[in-house]
């Protein structure tokens, strides 16, 4: 098998946090139904591939996203899957559903921009953030690891570039009500390695360091991995990505949008980094659900190594 | 339109030169015969796009490129391009060809590893060299510019990784023999950022600094344009890069073997690092290119933005 020749560079981490969002945000923005045992099966097979956080589905009601609705369904079928499973929570109905099922970890999802919040939830920026509070709360007093998502940190379709100290400050919002964690979502592909390293370096200027934060980088102009070194050189170790590049785009058949893990793990193992994935048995994984979802996965590493290996 | 905002990175240069391939290493690789005169408005739109140095054509035996064998018929249509155009070239009887069109730069090719010279020019690496060594010394004595692309600079299919001493051992002698610059390949897309920085940085204690080299990295991985960051980063200037991503891969349909330019000037318009490209021209170019191929340009850039704006 063509492995990359294991090369460090200096001043990077030596262990990295994959946070797969495949079964969640991936399969959601996908157009074929999955079945409930296939999803339960995906994230057991993501687990034996070596990742070790796997975002399992969502809480949102049923109707808002009709791909995750099973989720009452498939949290019984992953209840002994060694790895964490956050789910998605938009508000304290969700929360309750998750615990019941025994989730041990949520994530909340804000905007960083007016326009985004208006069309996600429907809501002013800090109408959104008046409504996580109460839920962030009541989930760490249930001792729930919380993480908050937070959308289009570099540009929005609307609004065009996003101010950086705009993005600081939502960010603080989220750290301040107690999240644990704040993913930086570039949600329209739109960034770049020096707006990625400016904003770490505000964010660690506004209090927040880089092990509070993760990035969470979509690949509409080919700028995801490119993206992650950059934040990897400014010292975060948490960088979500999606098996087989699943979510789609809107843009294009086959394009990708959410970074690929594989794409990802390729690097990773090339720079010497640990992430404890065996990129032979997820990219096996990812040619799978390929073929339950009709069609090809668009990330490269799949691509090349299915074509030559598998 | 949607454009990065731009925020410069820190140890960047501040402008670089596109080595555009998409004439000569893209087409070469595309099954679809090209008629010559869509050729040369191809070149005339990368031109007028912004592009300084578009790579035209191919002087090597017709019936082993039959995409390029009318380099006769497109020299004199393009001779009135304001760019440097160069021209490949593999032995004397090209050179000749080449000189009496018109050409002012030329480039040959050799190879980093033995497996490749024996499959792509049936001659060891040695022989090659030999082959090219009385070519560039009569190219510079007729005052022509001369590349040498060293390909396989990073891993070869027979041979796997490549040791850095070999790369840098074939490069300084392309450099002894009077290359004005070496492009290292990494053909088969298997490098990563710290295999390329240590690359160059140890063809700098090898006394080739980076301003004798370029890079020229496939994207078959998903990892070209983070290898660029990293290049740019140990202070290369010069950067290869296909069209709309022209060349395609061995693997799979619209998948992309050399990296988009489209997805490199978005990269470098964010970092504010200046190519003179236009980007919106050079996207409008791709996809009348695509037209004429048949099918979508791999370039996520290209596709992104003639979804959207074009």
């Amino acid at each position: 098998m063509t492995l990359p020749l294991t090369v460090p560079a200096p001043g990077l981490p030596a262990r990295v946090r994959i946070h797969e969002v495949g079964p969640r945000d991936g399969l959601q923005n996908e157009k074929t139904l999955v079945p409930v045992a296939v999803k339960a099966e995906f994230i057991r097979r993501l687990a034996d591939a070596g990742l070790t956080t796997i975002e399992a589905t969502s809480f949102v009601r049923p109707e808002w996203v009709p791909q995750l609705a099973d989720a009452e369904q498939l949290m019984p079928l992953i209840d002994d899957v060694r790895a964490r499973l956050p789910v998605l929570v938009p508000n304290q109905r969700g929360l309750d559903r998750a615990l019941a099922l025994g989730a041990r970890e949520i994530a909340v999802f804000a905007s960083a921009t007016e326009a985004f919040a208006k069309a996600n939830l429907n809501r002013t920026v800090d109408e959104a953030l008046a409504m996580f509070e109460p839920v962030v709360t009541a989930a760490r007093e249930a001792g729930v690891t919380v993480r908050g998502y937070l959308s289009m940190c570099f540009g929005d379709p609307w609004e065009g570039p996003v101010p950086i100290s705009q993005t600081v400050s939502v960010s603080r919002r989220l750290i301040d009500m107690g999240c644990d964690e704040v993913s930086l979502g570039d949600t329209i592909g739109v960034a770049t390695p020096g707006h990625v390293q400016e904003l770490l370096a505000t964010l660690g200027e506004a209090g927040i360091p880089a092990d509070r934060l993760a990035v969470h980088f979509h690949d509409t102009y080919g700028q995801a991995l490119a993206n992650t070194l950059a934040a990897l050189q400014h010292g975060v170790t948490t960088v979500d990505a999606s098996a087989g590049g699943l979510g789609g785009c809107p843009y294009a058949k086959s394009a990708t949008g959410n970074l690929a893990t594989e794409d990802l793990v390729w690097m990773l193992d090339g720079l010497g980094i640990e992430t404890g994935v065996d990129i032979r048995r997820l990219t096996a994984t990812s040619v799978w659900m390929a073929r339950h979802l009709g069609r090809p996965s668009p990330s490269r590493t799949v691509r090349a190594l299915s074509q030559k290996e598998m």
